[in-house]
C-alpha cells in the first residue's frame, strides 16, 4: 500500500451558517448568510463544506481559486478577489485570529478518552473531578488530584502527589513526575516528560555526586507543552512555566528555570538551569540559553541563537554569542567577505610597504 | 556486576556458504567456497562464524588481522592483504553495499512480536493483515488498518483512523496520532511521536490562540524514523515524508513540512513549519531549517548549519546563516585570524597616519 | 485551579541532629548540636526543618536571611554571616559536596516500585535479584537479568537478553533494547531509549540500504541517563558509556560511540557515530560532535560548540568549527566589529589611493 494522496478529511463538526459565524466572530457577511460549513481548512485544500481564511493580499490568488464554502477575509481582500461566484465572505478585521477563534464553534468530535478505562491503574486517594477521563494502561500514583474534564492519555504515567486543574489534556505516553502542579487548560502532547530530576552534580574526588533534586515543577494555566519535550523539576524550590506560555516539541528546560507568561519556545530550544525568561520572550528553533541568566521581557531570539549572557528587555538577538539582530545581520554580510577582506588587507600592507621604500624628500 | 567486555553476540542466522553468498551477491569466491558463516560483523570484532567486509585500502591492516570466516572485498584489497591463510574472500565491486545486502540472506531471528498479545487493546473496526502482530499493552484505536506482516511494539499507541501498509515495524512506546497514513516497509524506532499537533498560534490580545491543526501526516514507503523523533501533522493539508527517506533520532519536523524522496536527516536536525526539502537532501546532525523555505534537490547541509533562506539545488552549505561550504571553509580559516586582522588594520592606520604627516613636496 | 505558589515540600526523611550530620560529613558544629532536620533545601526556600548549605561568599546575604535549621558552610562564611541568632552551622571545607553527600543520610522515602506488579509481563528465563521491583505495565523480554534492588518503572520495556546490575533505577516509559548490558547503580530517567538501531545506510542505486546494526550498548556502573535521551547500539561491536558518566535530557549518542569515564554531557548534546570521548570530557548544552572523531581527555566544549575535528586533551573549545576557547573569545569580540572593520579597510584603501596619486619626487 502506498498512502493515498487524497488525504482523509479530519472529523467534521456541527454545521454552522455564515450568519451564525459572523455573529459569533464579529464580522459582516457578504453573500449567502445561510451557507453552511462544518469544517476548517486552508484556502488551497478547502472544500465547499469548509470555513477558510485569507490572511493577506498575497493570498488573493488562492482566494480566487478556493473551493471553500465560506472565507474569512478583510474587505480589501474581498475587493481584490472580486465576487462573481465563489465563496460567501465574512469580512473581519483579522481573518487569521477569527479563523483560530472559529475552531471552538464547531465543537469537533474529539477522540479523547471518556471515563476511566478498566485497565487504568489508580493509586490510593486519587481524586477525579467531574468528567475527568483516564485512558487505557495509564498509571496514576497515590494522592493525585485531576480536575474536572481533564483527560489522561493511553499509557501515561502520573506519579504520586501530582495535582492538575480542569480541562487539562495529557497526551499518550506522557510522564508527569512526583509532586508536579499543573493549572487549568494545560495541554501536554505525547511523550513529554514533566518534572524529572535535573542535571546537577558536584565533583567529589573521583566521582560526580548528585545534588539532591528536591524541588517540583509548576505549570500554570493555558500552557502547551510539545511532544517528547523534557522539563526538569527544581533542585530546591520550583521550576516554573507561567500562564499562557507555549512550548514546542523536543524542548529541554533545566531545573529551577522560570519561564514567564506568554512565552513561545520553538522546537529543540533549550534553557539551562536556573535561568529566567521574563514575559513574552520568543525563542526560535534550536535556540540555547545557558544557565543562571536573565532574558528580559519581550526578547526575541532568532533560530540557533546561543544566549550566554543576560539579554536586555525588548531586544532581538541572533548568533553565538547572541548580539542584537540588526548588528548580527550586518556582521553576517561582512563575514561572508572575510577571505576578500584578508586579501584587501594584504594588498594594503604591500602598498604601504612600497610607500615606505619610496624615498621621502629631504 | 560490571558489564562484561566480552559483549554477547547478536542472534545467529541460517548458515550460508561462501559459494551461495557469492552467487546471491554477485561476487567471485577466492578460497574455500564451502566455508560457512551465520553472522555479520566488522573486521575487528568478527569471528570465524562471521561474514565481514573491507570497504577500502585503509582497512587492509584490519583485513590482514581479522578472524572473520568470509570477507567481502575488492580484488585490490585482496591482493594487498595477501592470502597465505586467513578468510575466504568474496570479490565484489562494492563490499559495503554487498555487506548491507547480505543481511537479508541470513534471515536473523527477530524478537518482533507474533500474533496479537492478550493484553493488546483493539478498538472497533480494526483491520489486521495476515501475519500482523501487536505486542503487549499496545493500544489501537477505532478504524485502524494495519497491513500484512506489520508489527506494533509493546506499549505503542496507534490512534483512531491510522492506516499503515505491509511490513511496517512500529517500535515500543511509539505514538501514531489520529489519521496518520503510513506506507509499506516503514520502520519507526522506539519512542517516536508521529502526527502530533503542530506549533501554530496567533496572538489574540493577551493570549496565544491555537491555530486549528486539522491536517494529517503521510509517511510513504521505505521511510525510517528514529528513536524519540517528533513529526507534526499538518495544520491544513498534510505533512509528508516521501519514500525512501531516513530520519535519525530526536529529529523535529514541523507541520506541513514536505520532505522529499531519499533524504537523510541526521540526529537532532530540525525542520520548521511548511518548509520543503526536495529529493536527496542531506541534513547532518543538529542542522536547523527555518519555516516556509525551499531546500533544493540534493542539497547537503554540514553539521549545525542554520538554513534561514532558500537553498539552490545541488549546493553544499555550512554555517549560520548557511553559505556555500567552500566559501564557509575559507571564512572559517580567516575567522580564526580576526584578532590578528584587527591588529594589522590598526597598524596600517598608524602607517597611513604617519604618511599623512610626512610633508609632501611643494 | 491555579497551581499553588506555596509549593508542596518533598517527602521528609528521618530526623538527623547537627551532631550526627557533622560526624558523618566530617564537619564541626557551631551552635546547637541537638538541632534536628529531616529535609534538604537551598538557603532561600529552606525552613527550620531543613539542612541547607552556603557554597561561597556571594551567598552570605542569603545565609544571613535563611530560615534553615542547619547550614553547611565554610568558617569564612560563618564569620561573615555573624551568629547572633539563626541556624546551627556545620563548618566543612566544601559545603556543596557535603550537602550532596548528606542526601544519603536522610533515607528519603522513595516512590519507587516494590515487588513485581501484577500487571508486569515477564518473559521466559527472567532472573530477578533480591529486592528487584517491576512496576505496572512494564514488559520484560526473555532471558533478561535484573540485579538486586534494581527497579523498573511503570510502562518500561526491557527487551530480550538485557542484563543489568544491582541498584539500577529504570524510569517510567524507558525502552532498553535487545542485548543491552547495564552495570550497577545506573539511573535511567523517564522516556530514554537505550540501544535502538543506529543510523547507518549505504547508497545502493536508488535506495538507502540499511547497514546491519548487530552490535549492542554497554552502560557501565554509576552512569546517569536523562529523560528522552536516545543512545544507539553499535553497528558491529558495542556502543559504550563508561563508568561515572552523566548524561542529561534529550541527548543523542550514535552507534559505536565510546564515552569515557566521568564525562558530563549536558542537555541536547549530540555525538555522532564511532566518535570517542576520552575520560572527563564535558560537553555543554547543544554541543555537537561529528562522527569518527577523538575528543581528548578533559576537553571542555562550551555551549553549542560544533566539533568537526579531533580535539587535543585538556583544551577548552568553542564555536563552529571548534577552536580554543581563549581564541574564540577574542574572535567573538572582533566579529561584532566586522562592519566597522570593513569601513576602516575601505577608508585605508581610499587613503592609499590618494597617496598613489600624490606625485612622488623625481
Amino acid at each position: 500500500m502506498t498512502p493515498d494522496d487524497a488525504a482523509p478529511r479530519a472529523p467534521r463538526g456541527r454545521a454552522l451558517s455564515a450568519g451564525a459565524l459572523a455573529q459569533s466572530l464579529g464580522g459582516v457577511v457578504e453573500g449567502d448568510a445561510e451557507r453552511l460549513v462544518d469544517g476548517l481548512c486552508g484556502l488551497v485544500e478547502a472544500t465547499a463544506r469548509d470555513l477558510s481564511f485569507c490572511s493577506g493580499e498575497r493570498y488573493v490568488e488562492d482566494l480566487r481559486a478556493t473551493c471553500a464554502g465560506i472565507v474569512l477575509a478583510t474587505s480589501e481582500c474581498v475587493q481584490l478577489a472580486g465576487r462573481s461566484r465563489g465563496p460567501t465572505y465574512i469580512v473581519v478585521a483579522d481573518p487569521f485570529v477569527a479563523y483560530a477563534r472559529a475552531a471552538e464553534e464547531f465543537a469537533f468530535p474529539a477522540s479523547t478518552p471518556r471515563g476511566v478505562h478498566r485497565t487504568a491503574i489508580l493509586g490510593a486517594r486519587v481524586v477525579l473531578g467531574d468528567g475527568a477521563a483516564i485512558d487505557a494502561y495509564a498509571v496514576i500514583g497515590d494522592d493525585v488530584a485531576i480536575g474536572a474534564c481533564s483527560t489522561i492519555g493511553a499509557g501515561a504515567v502520573v506519579e504520586q502527589g501530582v495535582m492538575m486543574g480542569r480541562d487539562v489534556s495529557v497526551g499518550p505516553r506522557v510522564v508527569i513526575c512526583e509532586g508536579t502542579r499543573i493549572g487549568d487548560r494545560v495541554r501536554v502532547l505525547a511523550g513529554a516528560i514533566l518534572g524529572s530530576e535535573g542535571f546537577g552534580f558536584v565533583r567529589d574526588g573521583e566521582l560526580h555526586r548528585k545534588i539532591p533534586q528536591r524541588g517540583i515543577l509548576i505549570v500554570e494555566d493555558d500552557v502547551e507543552i510539545g511532544a517528547n519535550t523534557a522539563i526538569a523539576r527544581g533542585a530546591s524550590g520550583p521550576t516554573r512555566i507561567r500562564r499562557g506560555t507555549k512550548i514546542d516539541n523536543l524542548v529541554q528546560i533545566g531545573h529551577n528555570v522560570s519561564v514567564g507568561e506568554r512565552c513561545l519556545l520553538a522546537g529543540q530550544a533549550g534553557v539551562a538551569g536556573s535561568s529566567v525568561l521574563e514575559d513574552d520572550v520568543v525563542l526560535a528553533g534550536q535556540v540555547g540559553v545557558a544557565d543562571h541568566l536573565r532574558v528580559g521581557r519581550g526578547v526575541v531570539a532568532a533560530a540557533q541563537t546561543g544566549i550566554v549572557g543576560n539579554i536586555e528587555a525588548g531586544t532581538t538577538v541572533s548568533g553565538y554569542p547572541a548580539i542584537p539582530h540588526g548588528l548580527a545581520r550586518r556582521v553576517y554580510a561582512v563575514r561572508k567577505r572575510l577571505p576578500e577582506l584578508l586579501h584587501r588587507i594584504t594588498a594594503l600592507e604591500d602598498a604601504v610597504r612600497r610607500f615606505s621604500k619610496t624615498p621621502t624628500p629631504e
